[in-house]
């Protein structure tokens, strides 16, 4: 059984899809960020860092959106979401969760937490996160455009979620993902997907839902 | 059959560490960065990223150097470098692995090439990456107080390798990762391997050898 620790839209919401996507049952327990509860004692227990999600799993939680999505691929193989370790694919696969890990989603922790570590500096690391993400969108949508339509070519796993849920981070920047085109499209049909409609649902969101 | 791309020290040394825990044969090649043989058109063919490690399996190249470190793994479960699926340390395998690339690897790209987005921001993005590194070794650093010796507690593996390689990156830094007591004993540790002369030797490296 699965115990989700969530703020709408968050990292989280990787893991979130890909609960709906393997059908897994499980409860959401919503994190107030704005009210500062992810530094209160009680979620520091579960969470040293301080930050969502946390994944409750037969009563130990665990962190890393990263992770958790790669580790609910591998409890659910019925569900294809990640190519088995015997796949030809599963280099590309490791290879794209972990680009993504490292070169992409840090720079939006920095664009929405310019001031993290060093308050005075914040302005120019935001400028510099929204330059290095623009980069990062231009080789994601060269990448798709020569080998999609989803990131491992036709098959469609959590790679792709991850995708999807940085391009909605990126929906109030000054070139939201969605101006590449091979991105743009990736989006739409992502989200035809009925896990999207109910990610949305769950979530509360209304914005780029 | 194993080909690694490599300069001295660099993200490769983690790939490196892991093909000789392994005992993996493997031919090197050496990529000149002062020179930007890393931008020429031939490297860029088998990394578009222009970065090492590239590693090439089967006449296959890849990269990422943390993804390379967990396929390894996958590979030669026979070294034991990693918990299996099945394994209960799984999600914590997969919780470090994902923030060592998510919170403290990207801080030490900005550290060495902090003009990478934005040349004119250089000096606060390394001010503000050196404190970052310096909140995860403190973070580490307690994790490894009670939970050590090493990232997952009794059991070494690419986890370990991966920790040594970034403190070895802290080496010239106003506070390298071997003031923390926890971090200095485990790279002790580590360095007492095996693997740590002998990818020192093929690397060529001197410095904190
Ligand atoms: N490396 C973590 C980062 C998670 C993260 O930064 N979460 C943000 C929301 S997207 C958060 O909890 N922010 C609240 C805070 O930092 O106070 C992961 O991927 O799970
Ligand atoms: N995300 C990549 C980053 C690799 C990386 O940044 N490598 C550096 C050396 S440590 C590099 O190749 N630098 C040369 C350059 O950027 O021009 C990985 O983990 O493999």
């Amino acid at each position: 059984m699965y115990t989700l620790y969530y703020a709408p839209g968050s990292a989280n919401l990787l893991v979130h899809l890909a609960l709906l996507e393997i059908g897994a049952p499980h409860t959401l327990k919503r994190v107030d960020l704005d009210a500062g509860e992810q530094r209160s004692a009680a979620y520091l227990a579960i969470n040293p860092n301080g930050v969502v999600p946390t994944l409750v799993i037969d009563g130990v939680p665990h962190g890393e959106a990263a992770a958790l999505a790669m580790l609910l691929a591998e409890r659910h193989p019925e569900a294809a979401l990640a190519p088995a370790p015997a796949s030809p694919l599963r280099a590309d696969y490791l290879q794209w969760m972990f680009y993504l890990a490292n070169s992409l989603q840090p720079l939006f922790r920095q664009w929405f937490y310019p001031g993290d570590h060093l308050p005075e500096g914040a302005d120019t690391i935001r400028l510099a996160a929204r330059a290095g993400i623009e980069k990062c969108w231009s080789k994601l949508d060269s990448h798709l455009a020569a080998h999609g339509p989803y990131l491992l070519g036709d098959t469609f796993g959590v790679v792709d979620l991850y995708t999807l849920m940085l391009m909605r981070w990126s929906r109030n920047m000054p070139r939201p993902a969605t101006e590449w085109p091979q991105l743009a499209a990736l989006a739409a049909r992502l989200k035809a997907r009925p896990s999207w409609k109910r990610v949305c649902d769950a979530e509360g969101l209304v914005e780029w839902a």
